[in-house]
C-alpha cells in the first residue's frame, strides 16, 4: 500500500521556456531569524537567492514555469475537498492526493512569486479542510490495519501531511495569529495524534510506513515549533507499549523489538554502507520522507546534525541507491521491485538535489541532475541548477560496489560487480522485512541497461486497477519470492528456509570476500548455511576481462556441501531466443508442470535432456548479442528448458522462460559455470559477428574443502585457471597447491591467470 | 540463398571526420565522349564534380573518409583469391565477397582520389581472377539449382560481376588495351555467359534472382560497349526455351510464362503503383540491382528511358517502399520479412541517392538520407549530399497510401491506414511468388513504430548460421506461411488455398474500396472468394479519429458468406500482457495442441472459455499503452487464449500469445470489433491513465447482403454509426436506409457518424 509516488510525480514537470517572473510586487519583508518561516524546506535566505536568480537558471525557470501553470489551472478550477468515502483510485481518494501535491506547490509558488493570490488559495483550502476534519470520523472503508480519516489508511493521510506542513510554512506570515490556531487546534494537531498516539500499530515500528508517519508528525512539528511533536517524531511515542508478534497486512512483524521513531527508522533500516534492507525499489519509496523531513530537521534543528547521524547513512543512502541502477538508470528488482522504476522518478529528484546540496556539491549528480531535467523548487534545486549552469557537471561512473546490509553493516548484502558494459548483481542480504524474496545467493546479469539473466521481481502491477486493485498479486507469494523463481539453488523443489518469513528473517548470508582491487578481475563470494538446514553453500562470481575474450566473461562458481543426497536445481532465467545447445532434448507434445508447489506449479517442463559430455553449452540471443552458458555436467544432471506461466489463471506472470540444471542424488558438489557475451546480429546488415562461444572446454581440476580450482581453455587453446581459496581467504595468507603436476601461488582469496 | 545484403553492408560506414584529399598528382585528361570511362555509374563529368566538391560536403566527405581507410588497409594486407570450396559463411565463400566489395570501392576511390595505387590495387587482382577464372570449374558444392563458378550458386556470381564491372569501368582508362582484352576475353564474357547462357533456369526467370543476373550480364555489358551482353540483359536469352514446370529451391514456379530479362522483371513483379509482387522484405533485396542497373544504363543508354520505363515504376517503387515502413523505419514483415530490417540498409540508401537525383530532388528524401546518415560515393550521393548541405530537407510525411499489387495493378494490393501514430496494414494482395504467406485479408497494427497486433514475419534467422545454416527453416513452411499464423480467418482449421502454391498463385483478393479523403475516417475493404471454395470474405478496416475516443480507433468488419456450416477461427497476435476479460475461462493445468495440422500444431491451447455477454471484450498492456479489443459474440464462440511454441524441438519460433475467436457451426457470419488505443501507464510515476476501454457497447444493426450497420455506443452514451455498402461502393450512389426507424442517407461506399 505504498502508492505515494504518484502523489509527488506530478510535481516535476519539464518544459524548455525560459520563465522570467513578472510579478511586479514588493518583496515582503520577512525577518531572518530562526522562528521566520518559511524555515523547513524552503528557507527566507534561500527563497531571497531563489528570487534574485530567477530567469537565469534554465532548469530552474523550466521546472517553476511548468508548476505555475499546473497551479494557476488548479486555482481557476476551484477548490473541493469531498468528505472521503473510497479506496486508492476512488475519487474522494484522487482528489485529496490531489489536493495534498497542489498545496505544496501553491505555496511554493507564493513564497518564490510573492504573489498573494497562492497564500489565498492555500488558506482557504486549509480552511475548509478544517471546517471538514474538526469532525470527521475514521475513513469508512475497514481493509487498513491502521484507518486513516482523509484516506484509507494512515499511511496516505501521513503522506498529506508531509506535503501540507511544507504549504502551510510557506504561508504562516500571510495567516494572521487567530488563523493559525485555528489550524493548528482543529486540523494539525488532531490529524497528528490519529496518525501517532491513535494509531500506534501504524506509527511505532520501524517500517516505512512509520518514516512517513514520523515525517508527518515531525515537519508539522517543526512549522508550529511544537516540542511534543518533534520528540515523538524522532524518538517515537512515549512509553508505548506494543505486542511484538502481531503482523501487518503485508506480513511483516508489527514491531518485533520495540524500537520506533525516526531516528530508529534511520538507525534499523540502513546499513553503513546505506544499503536499505528491503530493497533498492522500497528505499525509493522511503527516500522521500527521510530526506524532507531530514533537510527540515537541518534548517530548523541545525545543532541535531541530521545528516550527520549514524556517520552520514542517508546521503550515503542516496550514492547506495544511485549504485543500485543499471545502465539506463533503473532499480535493479532486488526483493519485491517493480522493473522500471528508476532514478527519473520524483523521490530521486529531491534525492539527488538533496545530497547535492549538504553532501559536498559532488559534481557528478549534476550529470544525473540534467538527465531528470528538473529540479525541486527550493534551496537544494537551485543549488543542483546552478551547477549544471555553471557547466561542473561530471559523468557519474558506476563502479564496482560492495554493499553492507543490516543495521551494523554484519548481515550480509548486495555486491555489484561492473567490467565494461556488464554488470551483475549477487544478492547475499538478509530477509529484506516483509518484501524479502526467498533468494539467497541468487544474482542477475546485465549488458548495456538490458536483462541478459533477468530476477523476476515482484508479482504486481503497480495502481493498474484492472490487475488485482493495483496491489500484490497472490503469484508474489506463490511465485515471485519462492527461491525457484530466482537465479539461486533450490535443494529438494523447496524454498530457502520452508519459504517462512518467521525463520528467514532470523538468517542472513555472509560475505565472504570482496574484491575489485584488479581492475580486470571483479569478484565476491559469499556463504549460506541456513537456507537449508545442513546444507553449506558457497557462492563465487568472478567478472573477468581478459584478452583472450571479446568481452568480460562471468564466472559462477557455486559450492555445495550436504550430508545427504539431494536434488540441487539451479537455474538461468535467460532473457532471448535459444540459438543452439550442445546436449540433445526431448520437446513435449504435452505441457505438465515441473512440480505441485514451492513455484515450481508456475513452471511449465517444455523439454529435458541429458548432458552429451561433461560440459553443457547453451546459447541464446538477445538485443542483437549472442550469449553462451557453459556448465560443468554430471551424468545424474536432467538439463530442462522450462517456461513460466502454469496455474496462472489470470494471466498475472510473464511467460519468460529459464533454463535449469537439476542435479539429482547428489551430496557434495559444485557447478561451475561460465556466461560469455559475445558478437552481435544486425537485423539491418543481417551480419553475425563472433556467434559461438570462444570456450572448448571447463573443468573443474579441484575441489578440496580448502580449494576449487576451473580451468578454462579457449577454441584457440589458449588455458585459463580460477583458483578460490575456500578456508582462509585472508590477504596476508600464502597459498601454494600443485595441480596435475603444476604449481601454483598466490596470496590471499583468489588465483586466476 | 539470398544473401547479398552483407556483401552491399560494409560499403557505408559512417565517420564524423572531414576528409580533405592531399593528393597532388595531376587530373588525367579525360575525353566526355559517350565512350569515355567512367561512365557507368561514376561518370567523367561526375567525377569532376566531385572532385571540386571535396571538403565542402559533410556527409559526403565522412563517407568517402571511411571508405578510403578501409581500402587502405585492405591494400596493405595484399590480395587473395582463394580456389574455391565453401559454402556462405565459409572462408573461400566470404573472402570472393569481401573481394568484390573491396573492388568496386577501390575503383572508386581511383576515380574521385586520383591515386594510381587504387587502379594497381584493382588491376592486379582483376588478373589474379582472370588467371584463375579461365580454368575453374564448376563450384564444387552441390547444392545450387544453379551453381556459380566462384559461388556455390550463379545468384552470388551475379553479384560478384554487378560489383566488379563498377570496378573495372572505374580503371578501364588505367588499362592499356591489351590488358583490357585479356581480361574482357578470359574473365568477364565467359563470367557473364556462365550465368546466363550457361545457366537459363537462374536467368531466364522473372525473379530476383535473374534480376541480379540481368544486371551483371548488362552492367558489364555496357562497360565492355557488347551489345550482345546488353540485348541479354535487357530481353533475356534468344530463343531460350525452359521447362515451365519446373521449380526453384524455393518451391517457386522457375519459369511459367516463359518472360526473361531485365525488362520483363521491371514488367512482371512491379505494379504500376511500385509495389514488388514478394513484398518489401525482398523489394529491398532486389532494389540495387534494380537501380545500379538502370542508372548505368541512364548514364550510357539514355535513350532507353529507362526510369521513365513502365510509367517511371522504378522511381515509384522506391516511394512505395519508403511507404512500406513503419514509424522508425522498419518494413512491414509481409510475407517472408525478416524483422528490423530498415530503410538504414545499404540498398536503401543507394535507392534514395537514386530516386533523388533521378526522381525530381524530392526534398522529403533528403531527411531519409539525413538519418541514413551517409551517402553513395558517386553523382547520386554528392546530389543527396550537398541537397543536405543547403539544407533543403523536409520531412518524408507518410500518410495512408494504397498501393495495387500485380503487373497492371488489378491483383489486389496492400493499404496502409495511418492516423495519428497508428498504422494499419492491411494486405489483400495476391500470392508473392514463392516467398508469399497464406494470408489474405490479414492485418498488423503499430503503434509509435510498435507492433501492437503482429505479423510473425518470417521462421528463418538470416545468417545465423546455428539456426539451420541461417537458411529457411522447416517452421517456416510448417507455422509461419499458414494462415493460422496471421490476422485472418481461418476456415475449419485449414489454410488459404489448401497451403498450396499452386492455387494460391492463381487468385489474388480485390480491392472493394479505399478511401482517405476524409482526414478522420481512412477505410479500405477488399474481398477474397478463392482462398476457400465456396467461402466469400469481405474485410474492412476503418481508422477513426473520433473527439469521443482519446486516439484513433482500429474498426474490423469480416464478413463471411458460405453455403454450408463452418468453423471460423479469427486470431488476433497481440503483442503484450493481458490485464483483463470480460470472459469466464478455464486455464489448462495440462497444455495440448490447438490443432495438428495447418499450422495448428504450433499453438498451445492455454486457456478457453465462453462469451459472457453478445460482446467480448479482451484488453493488454503493451509498451505501457492500454489496447482493448470489443468484438461481438456469439453463443458458438469459443475465446481461446493461446501460444505459439508447440512442435518446435529446435526453438525456432518465438513464444508469442494469440486470443482466437473461434465461431462453430456457422454459414454466414459478421466479425465486428474494434481496438482502442488508449491510456498509458509510467513505471516511474506508477501512474495509470485511461486505462480502460471508452465502449460501453458495439452492435451488428443490420448485416444484408446489401449493407453491414454497426453501433457503437461510448461510457459517456456517444452513439456511432458505421455503414457499409457492401454491393456498390460508386462515389455516385446514392444510399437511403432506415435501421431501428432511424433513417440513414450517404453518398457512396460508407456512412460513418
Amino acid at each position: 500500500m505504498k502508492k505515494n509516488t504518484l502523489k509527488i510525480a506530478g510535481f516535476f514537470l519539464i518544459s524548455v521556456l525560459i520563465f522570467s517572473c513578472n510579478n511586479t510586487k514588493s518583496t515582503k519583508d520577512k525577518s531572518n531569524n530562526k522562528n521566520s518561516h518559511p524555515k523547513l524546506i524552503l528557507t527566507a535566505q534561500g527563497v531571497k537567492e531563489i528570487r534574485a536568480q530567477l530567469g537565469s537558471v534554465p532548469i530552474f525557470d523550466n521546472t517553476l514555469k511548468a508548476v505555475k501553470e499546473e497551479i494557476d489551472a488548479e486555482i481557476a478550477a476551484g477548490i473541493e475537498t469531498p468528505i472521503p468515502k473510497d479506496y486508492s483510485g476512488g475519487y474522494t481518494h484522487s482528489k485529496h492526493k490531489r489536493n495534498f501535491v497542489v498545496l505544496q506547490k501553491a505555496g511554493v509558488l507564493y513564497q518564490i512569486l510573492n504573489d498573494d493570490k497562492y497564500a489565498k488559495y492555500v488558506k482557504d483550502m486549509l480552511m475548509q479542510y478544517e471546517a471538514m476534519y474538526k469532525t470527521l470520523p475514521l475513513h469508512p472503508k475497514t481493509r487498513s490495519y491502521a484507518r486513516g480519516k482523509l484516506f484509507w489508511q494512515c499511511l496516505n493521510d501521513s503522506n498529506w501531511l508531509v506535503y501540507v506542513s511544507q504549504a502551510y510554512d510557506c504561508i504562516y506570515n500571510y495567516l494572521s495569529e487567530e488563523e493559525r490556531n485555528k489550524l493548528e487546534t482543529n486540523l494539525f494537531r488532531p490529524f497528528a495524534d490519529h496518525i501517532s498516539v491513535d494509531s500506534p500499530q501504524f506509527y511505532q515500528r520501524v517500517h516505512n510506513h512509520s518514516t512517513w508517519g514520523n515525517a508527518a508528525v515531525g515537519m508539522i512539528g517543526l512549522v508550529m515549533d511544537d516540542d511534543d511533536l518533534i520528540q515523538r517524531a524522532l524518538y517515537g511515542i512515549k512509553d508505548q507499549k506494543i505486542d511484538k508478534t502481531a503482523k501487518d497486512d503485508d506480513g511483516g512483524f508489527i514491531n518485533k523489538d520495540g524500537k520506533a521513531g525516526f531516528l530508529a527508522n534511520i538507525e534499523e533500516p540502513f546499513s553503513p554502507d546505506g544499503y536499505y534492507n528491503e530493497g533498492p525499489y522500497y528505499q525509493r519509496y522511503a527516500m522521500y520522507p527521510f530526506l524532507i523531513f531530514a533537510e527540515g530537521l537541518h534548517n530548523v534543528k541545525p545543532e541535531l546534525k541530521i545528516f550527520e547521524y549514524k556517520e552520514g547513512v542517508l546521503l550515503k543512502s542516496i550514492n547506495a541507491l544511485l549504485n543500485l541502477t543499471d545502465a539506463d538508470g533503473e532499480f535493479f528488482p532486488l526483493n519485491d521491485g517493480q522493473k522500471g522504476m528508476s532514478y527519473y522518478t520524483a523521490a530521486l529528484v529531491s534525492a539527488v538535489n538533496i545530497a547535492y546540496k549538504f553532501g559536498g556539491k559532488n559534481p557528478e549528480l549534476l550529470s544525473i541532475a540534467e538527465k531528470q531535467n528538473r529540479v525541486v523548487l527550493d534551496d537544494t534545486g537551485l543549488a543542483i541548477a546552478k551547477g549544471i549552469k555553471d557547466g561542473l557537471a561530471k559523468p557519474f561512473t558506476k563502479k564496482s560496489i560492495n554493499l553492507s546490509d543490516g543495521k551494523n553493516g554484519d548481515e550480509g548484502g548486495v555486491g555489484i560487480l561492473r567490467n565494461e558494459n556488464l554488470e551483475l548483481v549477487f544478492k547475499y542480504a538478509s530477509q529484506g522485512s516483509s518484501h524479502g524474496h526467498y533468494d539467497k545467493l541468487s544474482f542477475s546479469l546485465y549488458e548495456n541497461g538490458n536483462e541478459v539473466i533477468q530476477d523476476y521481481g515482484l508479482s504486481r502491477f503497480v495502481n493498474i486497477e484492472q490487475k488485482g486493485g493495483g496491489n500484490y498479486l497472490k503469484e508474489n507469494k506463490t511465485w515471485a519470492k519462492q527461491s525457484i523463481a530466482h537465479n539461486t539453488l533450490s535443494v529438494n523443489e523447496e524454498s530457502h528456509f520452508k519459504g517462512k518469513y518467521e525463520i528467514g528473517s532470523k538468517h542472513h548470508s555472509n560475505l565472504y570476500f570482496y574484491d575489485d582491487k584488479d581492475a580486470n578481475v571483479q569478484i565476491i563470494s559469499a556463504t549460506e548455511v541456513n537456507a537449508y538446514s545442513g546444507t553449506e553453500m558457497l557462492r563465487t562470481f568472478a567478472l573477468i576481462k581478459d584478452k583472450d575474450f571479446e568481452r568480460p566473461i562471468t564466472i559462477d562458481l557455486f559450492k555445495i556441501n550436504s550430508p545427504t543426497k539431494n536434488q540441487y536445481d539451479l537455474p538461468y532465467y535467460y532473457l532471448g531466443h535459444i540459438m543452439k545447445t550442445n546436449f540433445e532434448y526431448e520437446s513435449y507434445t504435452q505441457l505438465e508442470t515441473l512440480g505441485t508447489k514451492n513455484g515450481y506449479q508456475h513452471l511449465w517442463k517444455e523439454a529435458s535432456g541429458k548432458p552429451s559430455t561433461d560440459n553443457t553449452v547453451f546459447s541464446w540471443k538477445n538485443n542483437n548479442i549472442f550469449y553462451t552458458l557453459t556448465t560443468t555436467s554430471n551424468n545424474s544432471d536432467d538439463l530442462i528448458l522450462s517456461r513460466i506461466g502454469a496455474n496462472d489463471p489470470d494471466y498475472n506472470l510473464r511467460k519468460d522462460p529459464v533454463f535449469i540444471v537439476s542435479r539429482k542424488e547428489t551430496k557434495n558438489t559444485t557447478f561451475a559455470s561460465i556466461i560469455e557475451s559475445h558478437g552481435s546480429y544486425s537485423p539491418v546488415n543481417e551480419l553475425a559477428l563472433n556467434a559461438y562461444s570462444n570456450i572448448s572446454s571447463i573443468k573443474i581440476i579441484l575441489d578440496s574443502d580448502n580449494y576449487t580450482a576451473i580451468q578454462i581453455v579457449t577454441k584457440s587453446d589458449k588455458i585459463k585457471t580460477l583458483i578460490i581459496s575456500n578456508k582462509d581467504n585472508s590477504e596476508s595468507k600464502k597459498h601454494n597447491i600443485k595441480i596435475n603436476d603444476k604449481e601454483y601461488n598466490w596470496n590471499g582469496s583468489y588465483y586466476y591467470n
